[in-house]
């Protein structure tokens, strides 16, 4: 493996003014195990982390599809969040049985519920293969043949690692293109169900209490790997420590965080602020309001909207609180200096000057064109004036047979022959449409179309054909026939032809903006999106170039650690202590009548009296981690368990961007908890049993 | 009074045009009292009222503060809507004993409520003054000067109306000025609560019913107007009629319409459609979705918030369906044809001719104005950045101390010695501020204003102070003293000097943006709402000069008389029958489990059976309405009281703009529902006696 580079003085000299910067934000980082921050961790907690450590930790932890877990016994037992086995738990239910209400306990091995095409992966090894890369696209000048080159070497060493080792090889581009490390993994197709609380209990709070702290949630669940047949021997796998962390103590974190973006150049911050952010969280409340009244309407709307309007709510919450950190001067003050530090170590380079500036002003100029094509390429290129399932149907049936109709290697990646089986499963499966719905919400996004576009354009013409946006979506929902399986079966056979002959009035609406949209899109790639993945590459090349790995790379959904410490903050001036209790839990559930979404099942307040009211529940640390660290364990210096991340706190959400370590936090839950959890309200002692002793018996 | 004038050959071609559109529009109209519309009632139904029968309708409408009733007997019983009442029942209830939760009914005289400050008023007599006021200003050329002495000219007219006969006189402004009459009024001041159903009932459906039709709502409540302490003897009363109008029968409203914007350019309706409505409902969506996310958070939070909450939703709603009508283009063709038709007309006269060219240039420069302050004007001049009551205590106390300094003379209107009162009495009694519902809206709006005008507006930097948006609103509310009433009390005696020495972070705010907000609103009033004014006004009066009382004037909370007949309708190609009966109405709280908005109180559940379920509860009509009507008595061509309007549908939103009659209707209490609920549900034979009687006994 590569190790970090010889430092020249110049990059020194950056490094120490990072460093200053980094006194308000010195827990940042989501590092490789390949490259761990050795230096850091000494100088700010004198500890030294072992490769024997870091091995047992890579290695005990395991990667969902989009999230993280860990192995918690020798038996194969994994611990992740409730919010990430959900879909599993979710598909595993019947309607006589609905998990998600129920909680489920496994009371002996017979009992574990098999999870359907659920795969868990361990990171086994990691190898740099970034020469390897480079050398087969050493000789290719032009670079969209040098993009074929490389995805087909990656192929191959994908390919060949599989053969050589049975294992999945799966190439991770890191730095943007600086580095390409070839990720091995063990993968365990046999996974099933052990424990699961109730719903109301995991997610306990709801919406309201989402990325918020104070925090009452009991975020976990248990499956468990089974290798023919029987519990899978899992060696590595984390002590637990019921004791948890004190204040001030030093955490770590392995985990899959999903994407960062914090390469993002101040202009870009301040487009996102300024333009794209508020226009998303636009269109977000345009959506809620839309659901929330459709809702009221009757039970039957309420459930009808009620996946969708969740959905709505997290992401407007998630993006409000990104916004406001961008609206925060003190956090693009960071982004500033962070910026003027890398042009002023880049200014002893010419070469690297003169590419950072190059990259800068590419990178201003696709903003500028952005903003001239933004209305049409997100109402008509993105599609978001057209809200509607059916829609969508119409226009993946329309790109499908003009694409279908091609050679194999002229089309679209998307309609290539090994994707297209996944593409007819998006469109044949019986889908559930409810036309209400489907109407309430592309009116509304019909007229959100109107409001950007103005009257006079043409396309908005032709797409209301003189009817209102509530009218016009009306017609549409009740013309179509695309909510019937059947009939979208026979478009698709029909190829083409079919679809030339069709005069359904949602696939003459797609028909009608089909060209439009391809033109829009073109133009936003060529203007806006490959000049800024060219101008990211080089500025990631240039940082990497000076600063080589001592900078953490964004993040990939791939195995990174996090260090931090458990910390206590304050909020709008209020001290907000690093730890809730059980006792905090049955407050917040009494002072709201226990009405949803601070209802518990029953057997939580019959035997309330049986837990310990002053036991630690949920605890907050400084780890940067974001999406797909959710199951994420917590070990303390030992490289015990001492909790399992499921959420972040309104100032983390700025992270995506930028770490801030004054207010942002990560939130676990404790691993006292879970056990006080078992025992006293399940009768779970089995399992508690097996946690506390890592192993079944 | 001015009976119509003779026509001329070109006005009897463009009323023979405007006769075409109105084809499809053919019950519009707010007529006056003092000039019905006695042709087209002859040519459509077949119908002249006689005076006497004009009379009595009159003289038996009640007006409300801001909407209508009517006499119900000849011992002054008053039917108006539950949701007129309301206010009324609010302040009567006490926590013991809350009549919107309970219902009441007086089963005695004795029994009857007192409601403080409720003032009805009966329309006595109405006479044309325009001459004497034209000839007071007719002299004098500077507009500014000849408005002054109109104003005097009023007051005086009203004073010596009030001397002459003892009544209440208000001189209103018809035609923008095209007419003015002295409307007198005969005032009620003690009035007692009667009977009033549970909110629950009135209000059934809550905010997804609100504007919605089929229906299923009881909203009315009688009071009864005492003389001497003794029930008034009032003899024009309405004869009761429980068995209702059949389909397409002739009905009347008298009522008090509010405001009608049916004068309104195409160039302006275009403008409120593309920019002023879009913004407000934008900012409307903000507010319900902060709302929302607050109310969600505790039980607590939820009440808080919830009467602005629902403010919200019934604003946004009725808005969004304003905004669907002038998205339509069919309505757009109407009001097109209606100024072509108008400019056809004037062509023959130059001098009107002239004089709309002229109106409808200043109307469009006025626009252009606008749109380029309108940011500006909204956010600073309109004070739409500060969503906060604190802030809206400071800036009240700023403009009172830099006005009370002046000189009467020089004061603005609002700061006169006659409206300090009123001043005063918004300032200082205890308003409840919830200071976290305050930093939530105050962040929101903060940032609306941030992404309307961009970081780079020095305004913004000041008000933010470089803080994030929420950082600023917590730090403002948190730091402000003026929740308390004393503070602001002493704010008020220490008037200039105590303002200026106060360091209060909301005063200092509403103290920076003070000058800023008062230039904008200079040019608005120079550049926009003045020009518009007067452009207005002279469109009034070209039409009026052609058409004379042919056409009738915009709603100007006065007494009007509609007409229109019982009618079905489509929507969305649906069927929707003009009668829903109360079998729908249990149909639709079973549907939804009885839970609110859909519940009832249990008397309704255990008497069901009592009530014919097929009777009708509520019914639709073609009547040219608007808020205002709200009351209204609906009476057949033989004057009988055949139900109560209280609501329009959907389609009916436009009508601020533009009668449409193809699905836009008025919604009702039907006549025998009221009686079938109070004697089947409530046991109130005394008071269906009375109504179906006419009198007390």
């Amino acid at each position: 493996m590569n190790r970090r580079r010889s430092f020249s003085l110049v990059a020194f000299f950056v490094v120490a003014l990072m460093f200053l910067s980094l006194s308000a934000r010195a827990d940042e980082g989501m590092w490789l195990f390949s490259d761990p921050p050795r230096q850091l961790l000494r100088q700010r907690y004198d500890f030294d982390p072992s490769d024997a450590w870091l091995d047992h930790l890579r290695l005990s932890a395991v990667r969902f599809d989009e999230a993280s877990g860990s192995f918690v016994s020798g038996d194969g037992l994994v611990m992740t969040n409730h919010h990430v086995g959900l879909s599993s738990i979710y598909k595993i239910s019947t309607p006589d049985r609905d998990l998600l209400i129920t909680g489920f306990h496994a009371r002996s091995l017979d009992e574990e519920l098999k999870c359907p095409n659920c795969k868990l992966k361990v990171l086994i090894s990691i190898e740099d293969v970034t020469e390897r890369i480079r050398s087969a696209v050493a000789s290719i000048s032009d670079p969209a043949e040098a993009a074929e080159r490389r995805s087909e070497e990656i192929n191959s060493i994908n390919r060949e690692s599989k053969e050589k080792t049975g294992l999945h090889g799966d190439v991770v581009s890191l730095y943007y293109g600086g580095l390409y490390h070839l990720y091995r993994y063990k993968v365990h197709d046999d996974v099933r169900l052990v424990f699961s609380p109730a719903e109301s209990v995991a997610a306990f709070g709801g919406d309201p209490d989402n990325f918020e702290y104070p925090r009452f949630a009991l975020d976990v669940c248990f499956f468990r790997v089974y290798e023919d047949g029987r519990p899978a021997k899992t060696p590595h796998h984390l002590k637990w420590n019921s004791a948890g962390s004190k204040e001030g103590e030093l955490v770590f974190m392995a985990g899959h965080p999903a994407r960062t973006e914090r390469l993002k150049t101040v202009r870009h911050l301040e487009f996102i602020r300024d333009a794209t952010m508020p226009a998303v969280l636009d269109q977000r409340r345009r959506r809620e309001v839309s659901l929330t009244a459709f809702s009221q309407r009757s039970v039957e709307s309420s459930r009808r909207a009620s996946m969708e309007l969740r959905k709505c709510q997290n992401s407007r919450k998630a993006r409000l609180g990104m916004l406001a950190g961008l609206q925060d001067p003190a956090v693009m003050k960071i982004k500033r200096a962070e910026e003027e530090a890398l042009r002023r170590a880049a200014a002893e380079r010419p070469e690297l000057a003169a590419e950072l500036e190059t990259a800068l002003e590419m990178m201003d100029q696709s903003l500028t064109a952005f903003a001239e094509i933004r209305d049409d390429y997100e109402m008509i290129g993105e599609g978001e004036a057209f809200q509607s399932i059916l829609f969508s149907f119409a226009r993946t049936l329309i790109g499908m047979a003009e694409e279908i109709a091609k050679p194999e290697a002229e089309r679209s990646w998307g309609y290539r022959d090994s994707n297209l089986d996944s593409l007819k499963s998006r469109l044949l499966p019986d889908v559930l449409v409810y036309p209400d719905l489907e109407a309430v919400l592309l009116a509304d996004s019909l007229s959100m179309y109107l409001e950007r576009k103005g009257y006079d354009d043409p396309l908005v013409r032709a797409v209301l054909a003189g009817r209102s946006p509530p009218q016009r979506a009306d017609e549409l929902v009740r013309g179509s026939k695309l909510a019937d399986p059947s009939f979208r079966c026979r478009l698709v056979e029909g190829g083409a032809e079919a679809i030339d002959a069709c005069d359904d009035p949602m696939i003459q609406l797609a028909r009608l903006v089909d060209d439009p949209a391809g033109d829009i899109r073109k133009i936003y790639e060529r203007r806006v999106s490959e000049p800024q993945t060219r101008a990211y590459g080089m500025l990631a090349q240039v940082r990497f170039a000076l600063f080589g790995e001592s900078i953490y790379p964004d993040a990939t959904h791939t195995l990174r650690l996090s260090f931090g410490q458990v910390k206590s903050y304050r909020l709008d001036g209020e001290p907000i202590p690093a730890w809730t209790t059980f006792a905090g839990l049955y407050r917040r559930a009494e002072d709201n009548r226990f009405a949803a979404p601070y209802s518990m099942p029953s057997i939580w307040v019959e035997r309330k009296d049986r837990l310990e009211m002053d036991a630690p529940l949920n605890f907050v640390s400084t780890n940067d981690s974001i999406g797909g660290n959710s199951g994420s364990p917590v070990v303390n210096r030992n490289g015990e368990l001492v909790g399992v991340v499921f959420d972040g706190n309104l100032p983390s959400l700025v992270w995506d961007f930028v770490f801030t370590q004054e207010e942002g936090r990560a939130v676990s839950v404790h691993a006292g908890a879970i056990i006080e959890a078992l025992r006293k309200v399940y009768d779970a002692d089995r399992l508690a049993d097996e946690l506390q002793r890592g192993s079944r018996k």
